[in-house]
């Protein structure tokens, strides 16, 4: 059975709860080891009236224990989830545990921290110095993106055929696909043949490229956008290739929101997330959250 | 009940066959007249076996007659499917009917007949010297368009505010909606703040613009564009205005592909569109091509 460092995430979040609420469950899948001390869990657990599996195993982040706030942006908070996220990479680093699985951060509490990342694969990128691929998705449909974090008017400068190549090399080096890969164009109706811009004709270049190097022809493309999601279209590939975040993004949570999981791609590490955030409105609420998406990144980490 | 002229489409491709097929059905809501000649329609008859409805009201295009080569594009063919669209055109404009209802035609056809237009909203927007808008979709979710046929790095700069302002005037003066109508961002995250990029600020005041004109807070967003399509939030909304092509079209084609229609907003009068083409793979072979776009087209002229 894989051991799984978990780093739990904001702790004013719901993460925590999911942890502890589906830790039966995901015990049945791999072994896990939550970064976090005991202090901080009971205090959690207290807080949302959950008692704690006798065998929730834990390690301490070696942070500053804080007061839970439930739903508040605290700089306490933002730096403890940081720490138990870089405490559970070294883990992997250092063959500790197989994989990590991340719970939601708040992208401001790191701020307020001094945090500087945008978010875990942002530091991923950082800590390892590897160009870390992010894809999201479920095992219907997984959409790599080329481009992620940046406003849509860069999106195309970004585009150049050296760093596409790259970008293709390195997700076949990552997923090892037994199917076809789709790799979307960027422009409507992928350019139309040039009438819709031209950027297609250097992605088609890029595909064939890495294509001869293979020796097969797993990527296909480049595919018109608003039909690759498609339910004919899309039956055809396990995975997708967006070149920008919403182009991938807007159809895939469409069609599966509360199954997807996100996963850092290219690097020495298995690195796994749920794909949703702290969900601040319902945390300590009682309410208890959906887990499907981290039933499913412990699914993936079993697979992959 | 309502009066529509059918434009046939290319009748080298499934159109036609899907206007013999739904007929007797459409005839219930309402009267259509069919701008074709009735030798083309026996012609195209014939090669589908299909006999056509005693009461299928035709009225001649005046264009030339030509032989039907299924599935090919060809000079002659997109000549003809030109002279029943402007045909059905001015039918409209002279108030003989209620709207018209154009079936696929082939961009490659009509450029090799030396129609410059690249389909019927942009031969409509010079027509009428109006800024038709191009809104997709069904009962369930309407998207309309700011930008549509122009490549991805023009649709930042294409982003001002008197435009986008004048755009939302005009959408609600087209389809006076009822509930809140969604208005995406341009970037991920509608921009996170200013940190993905800034044109949300330029966005949100221009629904504030409106919203103050409007004495009604009508409009909201700017949204984050991979979230207004999730289920918990599109439910929400019965239109979503989308700043470009794939932004709106892949996610709701993801979702409602066979069901989607095309309907020009913000001209004299009303056209509404299958949304799919001429489907040349299945034209003319006896595979009776789906029919519930067009049926859904019907349906809107019906109810607007």
């Amino acid at each position: 059975m894989k051991k799984v460092a978990v780093s739990v995430g904001d702790l004013n979040g719901i993460g925590i709860e999911i942890a502890l609420r589906s830790h039966d469950e995901i015990s049945k899948l791999v072994k896990p080891l939550y970064i976090i001390d005991r202090e901080m869990l009971q205090q959690a657990a207290g807080l949302l009236d959950i008692s704690v599996p006798e065998d929730f195993e834990t390690l301490s982040p070696n942070s500053q224990i804080f007061e839970i706030l439930p739903s508040s942006i605290t700089a306490s908070s933002g730096r403890y989830s940081f720490d138990s996220f870089t405490a559970a990479v070294e883990l992997a680093r250092n063959g500790a545990v197989d994989a990590i699985l991340t719970l939601p951060i708040h992208k401001k509490a790191w701020e307020k921290a001094g945090v500087t990342y945008k978010g875990h694969t942002d530091a991923l990128r950082d800590i390892f110095r590897e160009e870390a691929i992010m894809m999201l998705g479920c095992e219907e449909l997984y959409v790599a993106l080329y481009t992620e974090h940046i406003p849509l008017r860069d999106v195309a400068p970004a585009l150049t055929a050296e760093k596409f190549t790259r970008f293709l090399r390195d997700f076949h080096n990552s997923t090892n696909p037994t199917g076809k890969v789709g790799v979307l164009g960027l422009n409507p109706h992928a350019g139309d043949g040039g009438v819709l811009g031209n950027e297609e004709e250097m992605i088609a270049g890029a595909i064939d490229t890495v294509n001869s190097e293979l020796g097969t022809e797993i990527f296909e493309g480049p595919l018109v956008p608003d039909i690759a999601f498609t339910p004919h279209t899309r039956v055809h590939y396990r995975y997708l290739i967006a070149l920008y975040h919403d182009q991938g993004l807007a159809p895939l949570k469409a069609l599966y929101f509360d199954e997807s999981i996100n996963v850092s791609l290219n690097l020495p590490i298995l690195r796994v997330s749920v794909d949703h955030g702290t969900a601040f409105d319902i945390a300590y609420k009682g309410m208890e959250p959906k887990n499907l998406s981290y039933l499913n990144a412990v699914r993936y980490i079993v697979y992959h």
